[in-house]
């Protein structure tokens, strides 16, 4: 590539994401020109200057994104707006705002009024993680052949789109466009969801009597132990995805509820058949994630 | 090992559990005399013979049974108590029973009448198993330093749990003796809570709208698809394990369908600081499980 995709790009929050996003910028010095990195905790400044995935490392916001072709939010969902509402009035016209959030429908609801018509905003969902944070926990391989869902703002003209999807598919994701509210139901359902019933298994545990709680860390077969990976994850941004897409979660959540009730009147009632069912509905899925190979 | 801990060892229901046994039988030749391995399916047999892991093998289980000093049942946890009580009449004086059952109390209250006072039993459940089942699933190093949860019954003498208790720590097991009941409890925390909201979460996005179904799955992310992964086990095992283990998983399900709610509620009051609590108690129990080197 001859022609890079930004002259200066700037990453504010740079964690898991955004370091691994840095990341993959080193391994391919044309995708852009010129890196800014900013955030205000001194200690992530200074994780990212012994990393070395900046080429101007600064706590100044303002000054960072004035100088910015395409500004890449990677703070926390609940941030987003606040920080993206600071630095508008700073950014260059025809800049890109992007960020990564893993939610949609708040962000937006809360941007709105601070958008400007000159500053295209079409925010990215990279769907990669670990349950690990921070600049340390990020690679340069952790978008590869995932997918990142675009959901561009009405306005956002094509040509900016079309950038930050070049950019994505750089970082080796897959790409797919689509609405603000659909996006947050199918997130609510394959990652939100699974994260909450994770992380309120773990408390159940917990509330074991000591004795018994003990041995179930003793005794975590493979079941539990996949259920804790995922519980593993940090809390802010989780408390985060959480209040911002509770209505589309509270929603799965409720017909999920419905169907673990109907699976406990199938256990109490010995009612084989439904059990029998549910089961091999599960075993389904897994046969099509298998066809998809996402597995 | 100069003497071996059984003459004639016989397997019932070789697939999963059994075929790994009979494995690890093969890579320490000297553990038992001799191997017979007796099921009702000619397919299995078939697959047995072809796999070379067993001395006899045979549809006569009646015969097999009667040769044996020790007999290990591998067949489902519905299925251990009628073939128990069908094979008992035929066994040796002394000869030790034993099973691999996931649950115990109904299989013990079923069992009961049947066992006879010259006959120990002492049932071991090995904790350990892949989502794959049958005669080519098993492995020779699926019980590496899993859990072997014993729980003889009271009349089993001390010599018959030792060498019970020997078997598997050939197998490469740890073990751990243990109350019925207490097991039981234990059992459906660590495994068999987590399954059946495995299964009933995949049965949530099976009935998703078509469109969102196919996109739910193209776009599981790392949550969901741990979920499925546990999901993909074979349906007529866990039907048996619901529906012998009823009391306790129904009793650990209800608290953690209240733990769920109080979760939602949280969500959609906005309280930030149960939301954090319910989360960061994930991350202890993810800890304490590394701690003890489970994960």
């Amino acid at each position: 590539m001859t022609i890079p995709l930004f002259r200066t790009f700037c990453v504010i929050g740079p964690g898991l994401i955004g370091s691994s996003v840095l990341r993959r910028l080193r391994t391919d010095p044309g995708l852009v020109d010129r890196i800014i990195v900013a955030d205000r905790d001194p200690a992530v400044l200074e994780r990212i200057r012994c990393l070395d995935l900046g080429d101007i490392i600064t706590d100044d916001i303002p000054k960072a994104v004035a100088e910015a072709d395409c500004v890449m939010l990677c703070v926390p969902v609940g941030a987003i707006a606040p920080v993206a509402g600071t630095i508008l009035p700073y950014m260059k016209p025809g800049a890109i705002l992007t960020d990564v959030g893993s939610t949609r429908r708040s962000v937006v609801d809360a941007l709105m009024p601070h958008l400007r018509d000159d500053i295209p905003y079409v925010p990215a969902h990279p769907m990669a993680g670990t349950e690990h944070s921070g600049p340390d926990a990020g690679f340069a391989t952790l978008f590869e052949d995932r997918w990142c869902l675009l959901t561009p703002a009405a306005k956002a003209p094509q040509e900016a789109i079309d950038r930050i999807a070049a950019f994505w598919r750089a970082m080796g994701a897959r790409i797919r466009i689509m609405d603000v509210d659909h996006h947050d139901t199918i997130c609510a359902m394959v990652s939100h969801l699974p994260h909450l019933i994770a992380f309120t298994i773990c408390g159940t545990a917990d509330t074991l009597a000591e004795d018994m709680r003990a041995e179930v860390l003793d005794f975590a077969a493979s079941g539990f132990r996949d259920f804790t990976r995922i519980a593993a994850s940090d809390p802010t941004m989780w408390r985060d995805i959480f209040l911002n897409n509770s209505d589309a979660l509270l929603g799965v959540l409720d017909r999920f509820s419905q169907d673990a009730a109907a699976m406990a009147k199938a256990i109490r009632e010995g009612d084989e058949k439904t059990i029998v069912e549910t089961i091999s509905r599960g075993r389904r899925i897994r046969r099509s994630l298998l066809e998809n190979r996402q597995a």
